[in-house]
């Protein structure tokens, strides 16, 4: 382990190198004329697996961006680890708000600038030069190791989800280990055990056939918007609790071990009020904020609109009004069944003076993996070794539809390691990655290897 | 009496005929192209009031297109009449959607087309034959009468509003007969007594500094979007009242008069309901649908925005939500008064989480004549001879400044005669005039000098 160790050091400035070449290559995921670029890349990723010492490297065709895939199965009897990343990025418009080329990875104080250095490439080369140090130096791995590099993440993995349901015996894996988030705080080893799913729903509230004069018909008929915002207004109750009925029935209560590490956690609510520039946080009554964000499910309206909204007054009285309004779900919720109990209830809710329309827009499942989980361990201990400090464990706010997949189809935890911080601007100009944090996730992945050979 | 209206029988064909040289002037007045043809229409206005019969006709220069003025000042001791109309109209696009020619009067089926032919040449020239018809019967007419006829009505009136404030004594009179809005139904003679104001506001509310992703920040943070329902929400209880401190203590109730009037109404809800495609009205408990429209004072939501509105699922957690909420106000409450307790109110009810902003964009005084007010009396007697109908009180729930404006600066009743019917059309493609309302206008006219020369 030692000699791996040092030999990342070493090699470090190599490693900064050739990361160069990778951030070099445009591969927008959403731009058709960067479609080749896409291919060059995705060989380019095939090419680093082969020489850092993987086997059976291929690029995959899809109805989309390749798929890069890479093995090494030489420690029969030890777990296998499934490394998940993305090659491509994220467009880099508008290009004038970038300080320096958004293709040349520029180092200024210790951090990388580019697109990608970050999101993802920055991250997931931090496991293909893990792997190489340890064939350099002890010529083979602690465990086994499969590499799945895709081109869709930026686009929706569609490519991907479907290669899951399919290739289930290839993929085959005792845990998954993606590096694809944010530390908890800069310099601070971060699991992320749990994700929050989603259902995002569409509410079309509809009035008179047209829209009328609020003059001369105000006070007679119901106003769609009005109506909406009533409508809006009864989807929390005064402690801001979701009034939808049966939503809490499936909610995971957090586990003792959560909870400690929960209040382990060094959260400053004034600052992160501050940093949003709101005078006082809100949300569920009887839940600290880190509570609300992770392990509480929530809803917010996303999107409203009806009427007039141009500049002035102009004084109509609408025909109607809607609104995106989306939950975030916790385990053991299932945004189909939410959907159901939502739309029931909101057609309650709902005045016979207005008709109203409820669509279904986009679901995807919640995750969590246990604390105790062994891989969650693993993953825990080689950051806190590679960082020299104790790892801290999060759940996100967020959803990340392929995570649950993998989840899902290998039937496998899944280990979120972020190595980035959410001050990196990723997806804006200026994108970043901390050059520290670059070499310290490579000693992380490397001793990640060596803990999963001994669970 | 008896001459003038057979008068007006025997040479209502030439007054179509005159009526059709009216409407081929494109005195389309927010148009620059159509500057010459406002100059050329003030001119012929002036010219068929002095051939009516009026003196002192002249064409009246302002900052915008000119007014056009006459008087006949030759009944000393009796009443004085100012009439209102305006020559101006509104553009004709979509031009190919209209049937026949905008501006080329059409007779079929017993209805005028044209632009104009109802909103408001139509109705003014009735004024203007009448007139023509006295003297040339009886030489004279029954009271002092004064025209005041502008260019500016469908831009604002914002010259003539300047003109009146400057020009009292000139415009000193006893009351003020205005043909521009609609009867209650077909056929039925209709004087119109009040007018509601209107109190136009508009509400931002805000929250984090920008917007935020709400997977990763839902729960923590107030959302703007939700506040703002919550808020509007509270605008109105569960009986449909306005819950702003102080709303309706200035609210006039319905005299003894009004509400047998109201009573004698032949009004359908249901039909009402139909036409407006919806299953049921709303509105504040305790108060019929003509109540509520007329007499009662509402509030409306004229627009809302915030957050995405796009076509699918975008899951933002907004900065900031909009809405644009408008009251219609009866006599006696004060738009300044009304926007300063909005102001108040609704900074109150917006919790500590997020920031709002309120501002007045517009405001209009409601307007009320007494029922018993003799010239409204007049009114209603000389329409139900002309129309050989009972004439009908409504009031309209809509704002006409100008209208408020006469009555403020001349402080003179302001008598709404209208003889179009709401199925006409006005501002629209294939606006048209029933050929039997202008006649039996004309007549209305003829007797309404006639009963104001016994007042």
């Amino acid at each position: 382990m030692e000699k791996v160790i040092q030999h990342i050091e070493n090699n470090f400035n190599n490693y900064l190198e050739e990361l160069k070449e990778y951030i070099s290559i445009p591969s927008i995921s959403t731009l058709d004329e960067n479609k080749k670029d896409m291919i060059t890349c995705a060989n380019y990723v095939a090419d680093k697996l082969k020489s850092a010492g993987m086997k059976k490297t291929k690029v995959i065709k899809t109805d989309g961006h390749p798929l890069v895939y890479g093995e090494w199965m030489g420690a029969p009897g030890k777990p296998t680890v499934l490394i998940y990343g993305h090659y491509d990025v994220q467009p880099v418009d508008p290009l004038d708000e970038w300080k320096t080329p958004p293709f040349e990875l520029t180092v200024k104080a210790g951090k990388m600038y580019a697109r990608g250095a970050n999101d993802n490439k920055g991250q997931n080369f931090v496991h293909i030069k893990s792997v190489e140090s340890y064939f350099k130096t002890d010529g083979t791995l602690p465990c086994n190791v499969k590499f799945l590099i895709e081109g869709e993440e930026e686009i929706g993995s569609s490519n991907l989800g479907k290669f899951l349901k399919t290739n289930q015996k290839l993929l085959k894996c005792d845990a998954v280990m993606i590096s694809d988030t944010s530390m908890f705080a800069p310099n601070t080893p971060t699991v992320s055990y749990g994700l929050r799913g989603l259902c995002y729903m569409e509410i079309e509230m509809i009035g008179p056939k047209q829209d009328l004069h609020s003059g001369s018909f105000g006070g007679a008929v119901a106003n769609p918007i009005n109506e909406l915002a009533k409508l809006i207004s009864k989807l929390h109750d005064k402690n801001g609790k979701i009034t939808i009925p049966n939503f809490y029935k499936d909610v995971q209560k957090m586990t003792k071990k959560e909870k400690e590490n929960l209040k382990s956690l060094k959260f400053s609510e004034a600052k992160f009020a501050k940093e949003l520039n709101v005078k006082e946080l809100q949300g569920e009554k009887g839940f600290g904020t880190l509570e609300r964000l992770w392990i509480r499910p929530t809803l917010d309206c996303n999107g409203i609109v009806g009427g007039f909204t141009g500049k002035g007054a102009k004084t109509v009285l609408p025909s109607k009004a809607s609104a995106k309004i989306s939950m975030r779900l916790v385990p053991n919720q299932d945004p189909k069944t939410v959907a159901k109990e939502f739309t029931k209830y909101v057609k309650s809710l709902a005045p016979k003076s207005v008709k109203i329309n409820v669509k279904e827009l986009h679901g995807g499942l919640p995750f969590v993996a246990p604390l105790e989980e062994k891989a969650v361990v693993a993953a825990a201990n080689a950051a806190s070794k590679a960082f020299k400090k104790k790892t801290v464990f999060t759940r996100e706010g967020g959803s990340i539809p392929i995570v649950v997949e993998f989840n899902k189809q290998l039937n496998a935890p899944v280990i979120l390691m972020g190595l980035g911080l959410d001050t990196d601007n990723i997806h804006s100009p200026n994108e970043h990655f901390n050059v520290s944090s670059f070499k310290s996730g490579i000693k992380a992945s490397a001793y990640f290897l060596d803990e999963m050979s001994k669970i």
